[in-house]
């Protein structure tokens, strides 16, 4: 699981690859040991001269990962050979004081804590700048008509604000729910073999602590080793983010399709070219958004149905949460990564919006003359008949021009003129609360700052 | 999706698959229909006779189901059809104003969100009752002394109080956070076509305003039928609490095996019974919540998949939340149903308990002479070499007696003898912060009464 | 899991939801009774007439399904009802003889085979019509030219042929996978209790045997109870059938798009209209074939997750494959009658098709001109020069005719004139193996008929 | 993803791990390239002395994977940058003919292929050993009686050779499918930028036999770039074999519970002991299988989620699957690698099986009992009614011989004497067809050989 890698550039970009490596996995095990030294010395349990001497032989780089590694399939997990080699590494007078009272099951359990917590913070940095940049797009362009699609076919008009501010949405209530679990659920996990801390006799709760204390996570009731309610809270936000990332990045390749081109990513020189075919501008930056996003959704099925924990210590389900909570944090710091460099990338083409808008002579907006149609006829029109003489007149909309087709039928000649008409079938008169939906989404945003 | 089904009883158990039912569903759109007439009165948008006429006919029983599901086809929802004959029900003079301003993927998705709210709160009730019950099991057997198992293998002792407090801060881990989301998530959807609510021209906003209101539901700052984190959340919570359930119903499924026996299930007559196995007592409840647990994970995978929406409405992602949503409310449901039952069927054996903590003849607790080895030679014994030699007796126990074999060794001896290493080898004597662990897990769940 | 519900109409459609109704299931179990009784008569193990008198009560409709679902609480499953049902039915004389030797286990896991078997029968017409509307597709379009689109930008011509083609290859892959696990997979499930069939003694698998052959199901060689991979190579080739499905829906909805519009299509009148947008034409086929085939991969998930079944019988992931199964068959069936019906309602515009290949003034087939350089140059132009050269004038496309540019590059107009320049960016001329592609895969669909 | 990480020991363990490395992947990539050059040589499309200059560059220890892996951000994949620096490396003359007609995705989608077909060669090899293990446990075993469990309680005997025989029929059943795919669908990509070769304008088809030849994978009628079933039959067997995996974990781990103990893994000295619990002996190598097969599903998922490509190329659903096509290969690899460790290691107690099975003092085997009542007594004793009168002797069998207690029964005691019972009560009297059924199976996996 080393940065570095093959398709790391691609599907483990950003700064959250690093914070999840084998390094940052061995280094937050011994932040763990270290702590757990400091705290027991600072509750008597052992000298405090034992501590210091631990807490210099917890520095990751000392460690030969590949060995540990190999070593790990004796009891089946690599904190037992960390253990070990860091207590060969100590002095002798220290030694017996390393990792007392506790299990491997804490150290890599306070370890994924403290993974996941350096990794969501990196990731809500990157997934902020993300929410910044579409708070901008909001409003400048409140006021940017363009079309709505539904079922990937032309709608009606919306403002390219009022896409963006959706986006943004999504973007918020994942920074939200990245805070409330980084602040309540990212706990120290500290129970000895059963989770009574019995080594410890008496002293047990003190460490725990002092040692939640020093690694700033929060101090659990008791034990939740065999409780995993936090791994499938950090695997659904995760899951939740991924999701906001791919919606945004879906939007994004739909838009820059060569035949709609509302938006496009302007890269460095090189970045979305085609090594054979000169003239596309790929978004590629939003594909590996969405790619990475995509890794979520059965990574998090595979943390929830490692929930089964047995007894005190699962057979099996507890390994499996290794690999997918860490290719999970990688994958979705990839995703928002990947959001923020298209974001940063972004092109908005205005002009192209409204000849898009166009492009249908009117068609998008009839919904608008058939409801002014309701209105005016102060209901001789019902709203059913509206919809049927308007919708007679599309169907022959492709022999003349649509405004003079709807003037010239009876019923909707009788109240509506042909210069309502064509005032009606204006996009820009047809674009509901759209600006008040923004500056909405907007205050939401301004209230989190 | 009807209640009453082949498979219902056991993986549709409880309160919610009714409130989730294709009854429920039809309910739950007219609801919104309703309460959108009544707003939009409120508002000044319609007559207020006309908004009485239709919550007149939004009562889900007048409606033919199979009649809706088939006429859905034509646009791919069922939302269309149901305007469409609630709008030939009401009388004439309101037919004009029913469903007005509104899309059919508003009356779905505020539908989706009220039956979240009620199937959850059926759910809360139950998982309610669980936590009760396991207070009450945590409380009751604080001093009951058990084996405690990792990997399947007897470890150390611990009570079986600690067990249920550990099973009761997963439950009410599923508890915070259900609440959480139906206080901040659960939110109305109304946007019209794509989000602008531009057929109603300005009155858009308080009408949604107070839709939300009436329908007891958040109103969100803009529409958000292409942004998903809600459904995201929703299907996060369950996926959570389906595996609070199942560490919960593993356990009781391995702890009442025949050669474990150390609780049971104690049904009315006939359930858990086998129809040829007279000697058997299934664990029938735990089975069935373990069961019903486990379709959360795959449903959760295919909700967050569907979180990339395209544009303004999705091409499939859409309609592909509606069954697992479904699925995932009544098998959640279901799961935190049986648990419900399983603990109130729950028997606990303390005297088998401790026999099973007896059967090995103190291996489980030498640790305790190990700890006590290395404290009372004050450093002429080190942790390592402590654990040493009483590995070396446990491997020579079932030759003897143990605390004779500990005894009789010559690095033990010096500093501890035999009467000394009976009281060590006492179970009780090694609980470390069991019972203050129950305690702390205690105070967390009364603090939430 | 009834068909008539809200949601069937949509993602339920086709005839596989009946064949998997809760009628169905009763039916199928009611169908392994019936043929137990006639094998055990066949074998001499009960009387002739026992298993006449048992077999005439083995009609699904008489049984009162909610009734069988809410008794399945007592064990857990609803074959044990199912049993007492049909015993309490069949004359005294017989009764004593009714599931001889069986247990629930047989009964569903049986019914689940025959359920399989005739949900894949159907699945398989539905497909097999797609293939060969496909087949029709792809000879019909072999050379109409059209644009290839890469990270949904253009990129090259192809033809539609060879696009209709590539989805053909999908759907004959998983006709091929579905004859397989048919023909050698879907066998009986006959064991008892613990799979000794013990209570049979002696005559356990002539039973087998006969029961097999009067399902029309494979005899395995031992009962599968608890070895569930026959159960996950019906989930994977239903989820490798969505993935077909998937494809084709997706590719269908993007070439649908307003601004591209090469396919639509025209179902009967009001099929895919929009109730307030009249001059829609939603491809509501392809959307919910996509909607529908979103449903596989998280069921498949949860199916391969219930692998892990515990000893000779599963405590909960027996349960747990239940609804998964009977929602993966009905959802595929669904997902592939959509296709169906979608394929049939299909219109190609190969003018649309030829208006988009144009609409980048040749930009789209440069690299024929690149190609052409390299090989007429003999040696004095480079790949990567030619590529480069071809370029740069694309960069200046917009600003002029892009053969003019072409021409009067010093580079290339020293080997290309205007004339031949003109016909190397016609799309037509480049389209490589494209229509040999088509035959070959045309080939490959004729040799399976 | 390179081998040689903090977990790789535990969760990548065996031979698969390094053959789907990052050096791994390159090298694939590499043998592509190279095998192109050869078959565009033997086709007469560029010299053969190019062809020579590039195989020699093809080695992928030359290459930096971290360099390309960062470069691979511009163009969204890692073969372009692969083939600039192959490029870069070949002598001049040659350089204008590497990769030659082909685009990034066929080198990455068949280099996806020859990593699948030597990963599952590996994996098979581990697997067929399994196979072999299985076999003569169950041929040694086939008459060795334990207690078969239904639900986790005592049901009725079983042998512990037809458990083996069982775990045996998963294993045949995964290796079949292997096998299968293997075949027929591992097959050669190669299509260019949009699937019609025209870059090599006539030439294409030749190259691509002599490709698929050289390659030693299956020639394709058409290109498959965006026809993703080869992927998802691929993760559909490797899902199929995690699954045949847990099962037979899940089993070995239930069976060595310290209260059961009838089988254990013996080790090399120092494998599954516990660091500071000195008796215990843990099934590390079952836990690890476990945990190791328990990533399949949500992987699955993933790839099958991944099906719905657009168009020509994926804008994210191809990037999308190169992480869990990487990890489900070395994920099934691990799972099956500790499964034949776990095999090897195991040893079965069949005193222990014995013990266990008499415990309940008879209670197992009292369905003999009442179906040989039914059989002596001629019609005299319903079935039913035997069930019953036996049952209620069982209900009191605590309080005294269970022999006895049915022997006194006035129904029983009618037809069956005391000595006639105890015959009946011994489970080896009771194992039904077991011994046949494991002969089958044998035969099944010996027909294979």
């Amino acid at each position: 699981m080393a940065t570095g890698g093959l398709f790391d550039g691609v599907l483990a970009a950003g700064p959250v690859a690093e914070l999840v490596s084998d390094r940052a996995w061995v280094q937050a095990m011994l932040d763990f040991e270290a702590a757990l030294a400091a705290a027991s010395a600072a509750s008597g349990v052992i000298p405090a001269e034992a501590a210091t001497a631990i807490e210099k032989c917890c520095r990751a780089e000392i460690y030969d990962i590949a060995a540990l590694g190999a070593d790990a399939v004796r009891i089946g997990n690599p904190a037992g050979p960390l253990v070990r080699a860091l207590t060969a590494r100590v002095e002798p007078a220290a030694a017996a004081y390393v990792h007392l009272g506790a299990t491997s099951q804490d150290v890599i359990d306070t370890a994924a804590m403290l993974l996941s917590a350096r990794a969501l913070a990196a990731l809500r940095t990157d997934l902020h700048v993300c929410a910044t940049r579409l708070a901008q797009l909001a409003e400048e362009h409140a006021g940017t008509a363009t079309v709505g699609r539904s079922l990937l076919q032309q709608a009606l008009p919306v403002t390219f604000g009022l896409t963006a501010a959706g986006w943004l949405g999504g973007v918020i209530a994942a920074l939200d729910r990245i805070d409330l679990v980084r602040r309540e659920r990212l706990a120290v996990q500290f129970g000895g073999a059963v989770g009574t801390l019995a080594a410890l006799r008496g002293n047990g709760i003190p460490v725990l602590s002092e040692l939640a204390r020093r690694l700033e996570l929060a101090e659990p009731s008791l034990a939740w080793h065999t409780e995993r309610s936090r791994i499938a809270e950090v695997a659904g936000v995760l899951g939740q983010t991924c999701g906001a990332v791919a919606k945004i990045a879906r939007d994004i390749t739909l838009l820059a399709q060569t035949e709609i081109a509302e938006v496009r990513e302007q890269g460095p020189p090189g970045s979305g070219g085609s090594s054979t075919m000169p003239h596309k501008q790929n978004p590629v930056a939003a594909v590996l958004a969405a790619g990475s996003a995509a890794q979520g959704p059965g990574l998090v099925a595979d943390l929830l149905a490692a929930g089964g924990h047995e007894h005190q210590r699962a057979a099996g389900a507890w390994h499996a949460e290794w690999r997918p909570l860490t290719e999970l944090l990688r994958s979705a710091g990839s995703a928002v990564h990947w959001l923020r460099v298209c974001l940063e990338r972004l092109q908005v083409d205005p002009v192209r919006m409204r000849d898009n808008l166009e492009s249908t002579g009117g068609l998008l907006v009839v919904e608008n003359v058939a409801i002014e149609l309701v209105s005016v006829a102060g209901g001789a029109v019902g709203r059913q008949e509206a919809t049927d003489v308007v919708a007679a007149c599309c169907l022959r909309a492709s022999s003349g021009d649509l405004a003079e087709l709807l003037a010239a039928d009876s019923t909707i000649g009788k109240f509506l003129n042909r210069n309502r008409i064509e005032e009606l079938l204006d996009p820009a008169s047809y674009l509901g609360s759209a600006a008040e939906f923004v500056r909405r989404a907007l205050r939401d945003w301004q209230s989190r700052l």
